[in-house]
């Protein structure tokens, strides 16, 4: 029974959105992954969205580009907290995206993260699963000492390599 | 039987909307008046554009503000031609409104207008039905002809009078 | 005798334009295509526009990029419904085009789409012309229900292969 | 012991945050409320940000204005849920504050909401409150009904009084 | 006979244009002064251009706001330097008049001013009308003394005064 | 003598400004063309633009990027008209360039073309020198006449071929 | 003999550059305050900025709005450090003034501030001084101090107060 | 013991922040660099910043993309001038990160340089430490010579050449 829904309008996005799926598997954390469209499939996303809480699924994750009513539409069928990611389009950059999905009225909140943000929308999904689950909350301080080290380590070689030769040795890895 | 629906997201978009009401009152054509919430009622707007058709309705339009899916998500519902009006915002002074409505996927077109362009959205629903009735079409005529004349008009006092006297005359109007 | 004209500004143009063919082709819609600058040929712009209607057109479709006056200039001059397709630019990648057509004054409507937006150009022109033929609108709820079926397949395609081996085999079409 | 903290970095953004306040009140969720600027009280910050889990807190709202850094750099010492709410500004509307909260680097979330949406980010809050809170959720399916009730009433309102007197009865309040 | 034809699309946008009207004035520069649209009356617009000059006319200055067509329907018809100026608008502040405006295609050509910037656009037609008229060119030169004297003198003014008188002194004015 | 001073900030504006100067010699107009820098080169920038009327330049044309002041500073040293072009960046895509050169203050106009609008910059120089010149007048007429031969050309052949034949022979040029 | 000059287009834009002034003030830091144009006078701009170091002035403060060449073009003249501050304009809230002092080309750097940042273009200046000037650093501390303590002091007056009774009290002041 | 701290929130940005290095190694200026985000490390940013002043850093250059915390983080906890570079991002394209650095609030400046702007956010960390060092002003003088002699050799030779040769010999190299 997962515990996150990942829902995307187009397949065309997965290669943002698997980003999301690869965040949650490294928590351990069980999802559903589902193409579906607001506009081509308007009943099967008010049945996903209505259906989604009583199926287990506590956080619900939707990516979309350009008018990106998806993570909206869901938002409008159900009150578990839904995470929007604006994904990038070729005319505007994810501007229109971004907008469609943050600026939403009083009374329907989406939990909006960067373009093309798959990643956060999992860590954001992972915090809130954490709120009432030490184990999972042990795991995101342990991400963080994890990437706090990795920046740690790259200062460090940068300073023992010194700027020309971290440069060289990036360049050819 | 009303042949236009007209359809807001909110009674706060009247002051816009009304100019669409205006503009098919003067042409005569029988439209409804609805406010119904695309996040606050998804079932009821679902139900809204499912029925249109059936009602008789040709031509729908739809203003909203924000993240504005009303336009997009009774397009999805309907394959009669909507026509959508971005609502002007506080915050982003409608560029929010115009990306979410005209930013449509392939597959589910909304006819987008100026931002606040309640009036021309009309005009367009009284062009799309006139294709099939000359008296309309007459009308449209006549009311371009009438607009002419009123710039016409404008231009001829503005040299009789002169700039500055028309300036005058204007600001006591 | 076409029932929709489709006509643009440059030939450079087309490769956008084109999708509007493709669906008017789909839907067994006749059509004439134009090229004809604004600027550079606005006498025959004029002319196209005025002898729409009378050579039996119903739907005007209209690209540009830049500063995009061609939909505005059509509109002009007819009362049939002009639709607008902004095409993206290298500077400003269609703002500037979605800002000229969109942004009309009262009085002169121009129905505007998504940026390069062509193929629902074709799909809003048809849902048109179906407000008076049944035939058309059997087809757009046809090409409704196949895109649907399209988004269908590949949700149920993604959850038999899962996320990997569907990336994979994506990429290798 | 409150469950979500509100924090803002300066008391003139008190007139958007109070409205989060006001939710969470209207939800019967206990908060505390705090000015602490991120950038003329660093260390505090930090403070706030490390012991709000150990305080009992589960979700921090936290809104700002500008450059807006305040729930970037709340999320960096904690891993409970932050929610951010770029506050509008008088020279760039709140685009800068919308970019500086929701760009943030992968690592780090921030659930962003619309400009000047505090009323949305308490409810986002309450909406992660009620994943392990059966009366939570069902407050929060209430407010849903009541708020589609409103919609209904206004709609109901309208076709019954007719645009014009409505308007006048609006004008009146 | 006029040198100068002034253009605009509506009388709404004389408070604008007028100041145009006055540098023309000051400089003793003819100039017919003209309320025509684009869209509205599309024929006369091409009879004022293509008539231009033949009547005598050197320069047009033509204002718009929104979709802004005016200056480039304008350049289609002639080969006189027209100058745009883009109107400001209550939604997108004049960034859509700007751009549709200044993004003209290859071959015609508009000299584009700042936004409200009439007062430039007729210094800019003295300026073009200067090139071959020495005592246009000594009046350029002694206006353009005197707004440095009046620089000059502010700056002297406040150095006496110092910065709070001179506030002071302004604020009485 | 040259008639036209053509000036860049720098010299990889040339692939943007080489059109200004093929125009230039397509109508037989000398120019002088220049690489001097506003911001490292201001006193031989000042040296140029008070010159340049003195040698008998009638208009110059300043093409810069970025922060780009170079037209603006040029037009602050002489009354000729100075033609801006904003050169496209890497970073903002030339709308910094754009707002730089178009929105000079009173007093000090700038004559503003597209982004990278090298040749249009080039044309309107030839406009303003064509007032008191017949021949460069006829031919600028020429000159339409021939861009709208051309148009007309391609329309004529894509209305023959039938649009997948000329989209195949435009692929294989 | 002063340490900073602050300089600006236009006395207009002295309501925004007082604040440099009073920031200074409070610093016992002394500065020139001059208006001077770079498009008006832009040989004074060059006198003025060619002889700053000379005169020991160490900083210079510029603001200017709209194309806003001022710092740029101060920067030009002087190695002197330049704070360019955007001042907001009525078009373009000052997005045109922040992209034209900002986006300076390599070799001439502008130290850009917010948009109508003059009190912290002071306070920059002051940070700069204060390298070589141990009081003044003692006095940049003790700033940062007080305004803590103002922050602090507003959030224990809330915490006391409540939400209600601050936000009267703030309305009553 | 570094007079200028380099310091940058991923090693991603190192091919821009890479200049601001060389440009202080051509001016012999020592540096520290240093790879330490304000969101995964928030820790050791503090500790850096708080530190810089007393192991004799006069200046920092702090360089990040998107939400761009970094200098503003930097700067709340030193009085020290922190210069920020916005790091051109692919979604945005720097205009989040621009935002992010430029907005900051009153009472804690960051001096903000271009997009990817590195090389003069080093320059002016040199004309800030030549303020007291008559040495590093000569070569900054020298440098301004140098880089003008430049853009007079690249002129003198596209003169002498002309623009056909000088643009086929420049694509050569």
């Amino acid at each position: 029974m997962p515990a996150v829904g990942i829902i995307m309008g187009s397949d065309s996005d997965l290669p943002v959105m698997k980003e999301a799926a690869q965040i949650l598997d490294e928590f351990g954390v069980e999802y559903d992954i589902t193409v579906c469209s607001a506009h081509r499939l308007p009943e099967e996303t008010a049945v996903y969205a209505r259906g989604a809480a009583g199926q287990g699924m506590k956080v619900i994750i939707a990516g979309a580009g350009g008018a990106a009513h998806l993570p909206g539409v869901i938002a409008a069928y159900t009150v578990l907290p839904v995470i929007g990611i604006p994904v990038k389009t070729s005319t505007l950059s994810g501007v229109d995206s971004l907008y469609s999905i943050v600026q939403m009225p009083k009374g329907i909140p989406v939990a909006t993260v960067a373009i093309n943000g798959a990643a956060n929308a999992a860590l954001l999904a992972v915090e809130i699963l954490a709120i009432n689950d030490q184990e999972l909350r042990d795991k995101l301080l342990d991400y963080r000492l994890r990437t706090a080290a990795e920046v740690r380590q790259k200062d460090q070689r940068l300073k023992e390599m010194g700027l020309k030769k971290y440069l060289q040795h990036k360049g050819e890895q």
